[in-house]
Order: C-alpha cells, then sequence, then structure tokens
C-alpha cells in the first residue's frame, strides 16, 4: 500500500489518493474528506445542545445529510466562471449591411426568471432567488444561454446578501464573456419568522407581527459596461424585457431601502463566541453567554462549519452569523410535553355530534433529517356537543407552536397534534397538515413548488368515509375560495 | 502501464482502469466512454443528414452535449431504488392509545407538485411532468420525502410513456418501501407541431391547426395496495389533497382517453430502417425509403443512439421511433434564402413616418447546440408610409417560419428576421424575440420557467431612444392585456 498522486491522462492533478495493488485489484482508500468530517461534528454538538439524542435512529445520520447538504449549497466555492464560459462562447455576425444592433453585435440578450437557492450569509437559512441577467454581445461572440444559468449559480452557491451576489454576478461575467454590458436584477425572498419568539416555554407568545406564509422581498440590481447608465437606452431595453414578465425595476427602486437588514435575523446582536464584533469590543457582547455554556459551545461549532465551507468566519458579515443561527435554532429546542403544556380538559368520551373545524393555522418547524425549516398550515376537524363553546383558535395555535418548535417529521407532528387534541376533544378528531419543505428546495433536487400533505384521522374519521368526506370537503372550498 | 480493476475500500467494486505509475504519480488513462463515442457518431449523421457542416464552430462540440444530455436525461436506466431508499426509511411511532391512522400506522402522506422531465419513447423529445405522490406507511416506518421524488426521478429519466412512467414509479415506491398502499397521479405535457409541416421549401404551409404555444396534456394515474380500489376511502382521501391543489382527477378520468396517441407524432407510420414492425413485415414499411438514402442513414444513426443509451431499440414501443425523430428533425434541415425565398419588395429606402407592429407571432426552431426545440413568439416593429398597406402577417410568419426550420441560436433568428423584413420594408425595424427554451429545462439544470429575450434593432430604432421605447411600450401594453 502506498500513497501516490492521481493524475488524468491530460495531465490534469486530481488528487492524491490512497492505493493498494492487490490481485491485480487497484483498491482506493476512502478516507471521510476533512471538510465533511469536521461539519458533522460541529451539527452533533448542535443537536446536542438542542437536548436531542443524536444517535436516535431519525438523527443519526442528519450530520452527515446537513453536511452534504452545506457542501452542495456551498459548492461555489470551488467553481470559477471561466471554466464554465471556456467553449461556450460562439462566433455569431453581426449585421449585413445595416445600421444597428443585432446578433452578435450588440444586440441584447436577457434570460429572465432563472430560479436559484442562496444562503444568508446573517443567519444561514437559504434564500430563493429569481435572478434576470441580461449582457450586450461584443466581437460577434454570443455566448451559450445555459451559461448564464450556471455563472449565476457559481455565486448563489455561497454564504451571500442578495446585493453582493447580484454585484459578483455582474462582474464574474463581464470579466468572463467580456461583452459590452451586463445587467442583472435579483428578486429575492428570506424565510420569515424571527419576531415569532416560537419558544417552547411559552407556547402563547406568538406576536401580532407574525406573518409565516409571508417572506421578506427584496429587488436588487447590479450593471456594468454600457449597462453601467441606469438612465441610458440599453438599461431601458432591459427593464422593459422584464416588465413583460411583471418585474417592475423602476417601481421596485422608489420603495425605501430595506437592504442592509433584508435578513429578518440581522437585528439580532453580534457574536458572543469571543470573534470581535463589528464594533471592535468583544467584551460588551461576551457577557450573554459564558465560555463553559452550551450556547457557546454552539456558536464555536457554527464557525467550524463555516470554515470548513470554505468561507472566513471572521469576515465582518460573518462575524454575528454563529449567534444569529443558534439563536434561530433554539426555537426549536427539545421540551417535555408534561412539564410545560397545562391541558385545560382531557379523556372526554361523551358522544359529541356537531362537525366543528378550523383551519389554515399558521405551522412552522424544523426539519430533523437536514435542520431546515418547513413551514404551512394545518387544519383541524372535531366533532362537539351541540350548544357547547367550540374549542378556541388560539388553543389550537398552541399546540401547533408547542409541537412545531423542536425537530420534526410532518407525519409525527400531524400524529402528536391529533393526539394532543384529542386528550382535549375526545376521540374523533382529524388532522390535515400541508407544508412547504425548504429540504426540498434548497438542495440537490430543487423542486420549488412542491408542497407535502399529511392526514391523521382518529376515531369516528377514521371508521367511517362520511366525516372525513366533510371535512375535506371543508377544505377544499375553503382553499379554493 | 496496466489495466487493473478499482475497488474502493468497501470492497464496492468501480471499474476497471487502465493505470501508470510515473514517478509515484498515478496516471489514470481517461478514454471517452463507449456510449459517449457511439452517440457522437450518430449525431454527427443526423448533422449531415441536415444538410449542416459539422465542422463550423457552432457546430462542433453539438455531438458531445448532444450525447452528454441524453445520458443525463436517460441516467434512470442505471439506478435502482433500493439504493435511494435504503437508510432513508426512518421509525415513526403510530398512535397511542387511540384507533385511526396517523404518524406510521397508516397516516396517508402526499407530496404533490414535482417537476420532472422525461422523454417519450415514440419521438424522443422530451415531456414535462407533474408528478404528484402518496402513500400510506405500514410498520411505523416513513420514507424521507425527498425519496418520493428521487424514485420518480430514476423512472421519469429513462424513454418514456406516461402511463407507463406512471405505473413504474407506483411499483418501484410499493417494492422499495413496503407500504400499505401506493398512488400516483402525472399530469403530462408534450410538446406540440406534428400537424405543422414546417418546411422551409414551403414557408406558406402552415396548417391551421397550429397552435405552437399549446402542448398536447394528459393526466394518467397508478395504484397500488389499499390505494388499489380506486373507488374506496383511501383513494379519495389523496384525491381530495390533490384538488386542494387545483388538480382534479376524476374531472380528468371522464374525458375521452387520448392516451395511446398522446404524443403528437405517435400517427406517423413506423420504422423504415429494416426493424420488423409490429405488424411483423418488414417490406411493407420499406419501401419510402431505400437503404442508400440518408434519411436510411439517419433513422439507423437514431436506433444507435437509443442502443447506447441502454434500452432496446427493438422494443416494440420503440420501433417506430428513430422514423418518427428523422421525420421531425428534418423540419428543419439547412436550405439557402436565395433559392427558395421570393421576396415581393426589397430595399425601399424612402422616409417612412407611420409606426406599425405586428405582434405575437408564434415561433418555433431548433437550438444548434442541443438538437432541442425552443418556442416561443416574435414582436416587429416597423415604419410605414402613411396611407401605404401594412406589411401583412402572414409574410411575417412566412419570415419566421422560414428562419425557424433550420438549427438555430435566437440571437442569430433575431438578426436574419430584421435584416430579412428590412429588405421589404426599409432600414427601420426592431425585432423582439422571446423563447422558452427546451434545453434549458430538461437538462441539469432544469430551469422551468425561465425565458430568453433578444433584440435586433436597426435604423430609427437603433439611433434614438424614442422608436424604440414605443415598440417596447407597445409590446408591454399587449402583453398584460
Amino acid at each position: 500500500m502506498g500513497t501516490v498522486d492521481a493524475m488524468s491522462s491530460h495531465g490534469e492533478y486530481l488528487k492524491e489518493i490512497e492505493v493498494n495493488i492487490i490481485d491485480r485489484k487497484l483498491v482506493v482508500v476512502e478516507e471521510e474528506p476533512e471538510n465533511i468530517r469536521a461539519i458533522k461534528a460541529s451539527v452533533k454538538v448542535l443537536l446536542e445542545g438542542l437536548g436531542e439524542d443524536s444517535n436516535r435512529e431519525g438523527l443519526i445520520k442528519t450530520p452527515l445529510r446537513v453536511a452534504k447538504a452545506l457542501l452542495d449549497g456551498t459548492r461555489g466555492y470551488k467553481q470559477n466562471v471561466n471554466d464554465i464560459v471556456q467553449g461556450a462562447l460562439f462566433p455569431e455576425a453581426g449585421l449585413d449591411n445595416a445600421v444597428g444592433y443585432a446578433g452578435g453585435a450588440g444586440g441584447l440578450v436577457v434570460v429572465r426568471d432563472l430560479n436559484l437557492f442562496s444562503i444568508c450569509e446573517s443567519c444561514l437559512l437559504p434564500f430563493q432567488v429569481k435572478c434576470h441577467v441580461g449582457y450586450i454581445p461584443s466581437e460577434e461572440r454570443v455566448v451559450g444561454l445555459s451559461k448564464l444559468s450556471r455563472v449565476a449559480d457559481v455565486f448563489a452557491k455561497r454564504l451571500q446578501s442578495p446585493q453582493r451576489l447580484a454585484d459578483e454576478v455582474c462582474s464574474g461575467l463581464q470579466s468572463g464573456i467580456r461583452p459590452d454590458g451586463v445587467a442583472v436584477v435579483l428578486q429575492c425572498w428570506h424565510i420569515h419568522s424571527p419576531e415569532v419568539e416560537i419558544n417552547c416555554t411559552s407556547p402563547h407568545s406568538l406576536s401580532s407581527k407574525q406573518d409565516i406564509q409571508g417572506w421578506e422581498k427584496i429587488l436588487v440590481s447590479s450593471s456594468s459596461g454600457i449597462l453601467e447608465n441606469q438612465n441610458g437606452d440599453f438599461w431601458v431595453d432591459f427593464t422593459s424585457l422584464l416588465k413583460f414578465r411583471g418585474v417592475d425595476v423602476e417601481k421596485a427602486r422608489t420603495q425605501p431601502s430595506i437592504n442592509r437588514y433584508w435578513c429578518p435575523y440581522r437585528h439580532l446582536h453580534a457574536s458572543c463566541n469571543g470573534h470581535s464584533t463589528p464594533e471592535g469590543n468583544p467584551l460588551i457582547h461576551r457577557a450573554p453567554c459564558k465560555t463553559e455554556s452550551p450556547l457557546y459551545a454552539m456558536q464555536n461549532a457554527v464557525s467550524m462549519m463555516i470554515q470548513s465551507l470554505g468561507d472566513d468566519p471572521s469576515r465582518k458579515e460573518l462575524l454575528g452569523t454563529p449567534h444569529r443561527f443558534v439563536q434561530w435554532l433554539m426555537n426549536y429546542k427539545k421540551c417535555d410535553l408534561e412539564s410545560h403544556m397545562k391541558m385545560n380538559g382531557g379523556g372526554s368520551v361523551q358522544v359529541q355530534d356537531e362537525f366543528w373545524s378550523e383551519l389554515n393555522i399558521p405551522l412552522q418547524s424544523l426539519c430533523e433529517h437536514h435542520l431546515l425549516p418547513f413551514h404551512g398550515m394545518v387544519h383541524v376537524g372535531y366533532f362537539h356537543s351541540k350548544g357547547a363553546e367550540p374549542i378556541k383558535r388560539s388553543t389550537l395555535q398552541s399546540i401547533v407552536n408547542f409541537f412545531g418548535c423542536k425537530l420534526q417529521v410532518q407525519e409525527r407532528l400531524s400524529r402528536q397534534i391529533a393526539e394532543t387534541i384529542s386528550l382535549i376533544l375526545g376521540g374523533d378528531i382529524m388532522v390535515v397538515v400541508e407544508a412547504n419543505h425548504i429540504c426540498m428546495i434548497s438542495r440537490g433536487i430543487e423542486k420549488v413548488g412542491s408542497s407535502t400533505a399529511t392526514i391523521a384521522a382518529l376515531g369516528r374519521f377514521s371508521n367511517g368515509p362520511t366525516a372525513k368526506a366533510t371535512f375535506l370537503h371543508s377544505i377544499s372550498n375553503a382553499t379554493s375560495a
């Protein structure tokens, strides 16, 4: 056995691998790459900080899944624009005997509505991007259309803020394809919920500012070359073509800028893990958590994660990130039902005859397989004695929040909500949960728009079709209304 | 140098590779895989059959691009369901002291609106799929949600028909995760245009049935286990959850079945490349093209391609495919402007003062980089003498068809349309082309919904902002109307 360097036949250096030749078999000794090992160790610290047993079956592979997803989500650190556009610049004649712009000689080319995902450098949560890219060909050369998307993705797959992402895509294309000008407009959506101190010790603390379905939205732009003058003709052409698709750049511009603080977690104060803060005085921020506290260990773990992804945790924009990420994550700390939840009823078994439903109760939770949020609506159907007061919506919301605010899978969440409500209202309960899982859209499979529904049906709802059908019908009516 | 087999440290067999150790460097001898080589050779035959020079710069890498795209689009032949679901089955408790279905004990789980792409086995063009999958967990085990999407994709990435795809996804999930039941509903869209004999020798032959924007649509379903009874309660739950997302399975059912012939090319008669046909008499079908004809060589090349992708060209459903694919492709045969196009005007230079526009002229063409269709709308703006007759829409449509019916890039197409119209109407012409490129959505990057716009601006449209702005504004008004 020995360690040798591997090269491709084109002389390209591959990597140092350990090999062993036994019986004419080349045995490649696979070691887990150092960055995966480091991220897995960090995720274990986070799971334990949440009070979870990182060895239980549902969680045992979570560190590896998170590591792979994060490395995939930041693969852009290892890519560069020239590799992508090389060989994808095609000669394309300009005009023959005519005055104007067309083809390879200045005819504007725009690709609109590219769906991308990026990771917010302030809080490490994914944000969604609709990217619009335009350029003005020069020297009778055009670039393959898909390369505009691939180049944008190189920069999206890093820890980013919207404006920097726009600037980097723009300058990457300008230097990679050397056109007469480049324009980039990004619409970005950031998952929302910071005002919601969903804390399992106080399930009633939902603030009225909560808007789980609504995401923070921002529009940013960047341009270079002859598109740099955003009062010029070419910029007007570009924005006109976006307007055909319902994107009004000028209108978005006139709205007050929320750029700097678009990340809803941005206001949380900076790191307490000993790194100096933008204000330059680490002592001020050390106070909230001591070095021996689990929070301190969790924040250090997040710093390690950032480093393993290929970014610099001491970069100014990242200084507060470990603190913010951990603060967000601690919303989902494990806690016991018994010690925190005070039920106002229980085990009522009398026949209850009136059908009631409570629809569209907002839900936010955290997928235990990927440590990424899922969010949506819960619909509850039940039977109740004629004349009795129906259960309060706020009580149902508390139950949903209580089970949402921990590591979850949607199937379990649906069952737990149904079982808990049945303690209050008796055994005839049906719960439908509809949710969007960020893990379905921000990783490799990128299934934008997919949505998961689960059903838990107890008692009368499980025995006969009528009650179930009535309830499903009531949801359908409410949804299409 | 020697050939050795490579094994990973887990003992998994990798592949036979040629290696050479020089100066402690392991040199891996890279050879182009046989299937890529074979597909490249086939694509060259097709390009030459279209009358193109396969060595011109825009086409020189087309065979490799097509080979990679096709292999990526059919990667499912090399995947299997068990590899995907292995390790992704999680224990999930059923109900605690209650009667009903929930969690790991029969609580229906549905993932809706998964966007996939597949390749039509009848004509080799891609078709778009919106996939809805449900299953009923058994034995207190649930599967990671993203696996439902990954398993569906294994079967989508093959040469398919909608019904077989639904059946294979269903049985793949049934045997892979062994739940109490599986249900699959697919909405499929097939690119359309077969009635449109867009033939460059007769640019006026557009049939009135043409509906370039409209795609053929079909809804199919498949189910197993306790979901098999499509009159049963569980099936009703499943379809109710789809109805929340606007998918009405029952309504689609009552419409007349177009299943067998959903591919618009399906009616074209079968192969003339010597393979026996479903009717069993190869002689009948040999008549139309002789073995020495270029069409025969092209069809053989397509058969070779199918074989290299890992399917069997003599499989019943594939027998007519080479013939159909070549017949479709020949719509885009190269031809000269001069020999076929009779212009009714030319080079008029007087000042023309009235602004005219003709919007939303349908376009269909073939991307020369990937041999995949792109389709959309052309908008034309021009100046014309007061009182004179405007150019006929049918003339503009002919020009668009003429330049659409060959291998193209959108930038060139825009320029050629503008230049040609300027021969008829003088030098003040603007052309905006908006198109969806199938190559942007059916390959690796899968940017569903992206759309490319290009501008060619001649004469007065290029000199000052007013004419251009007026024209862009008129498109904007028409689009939002």
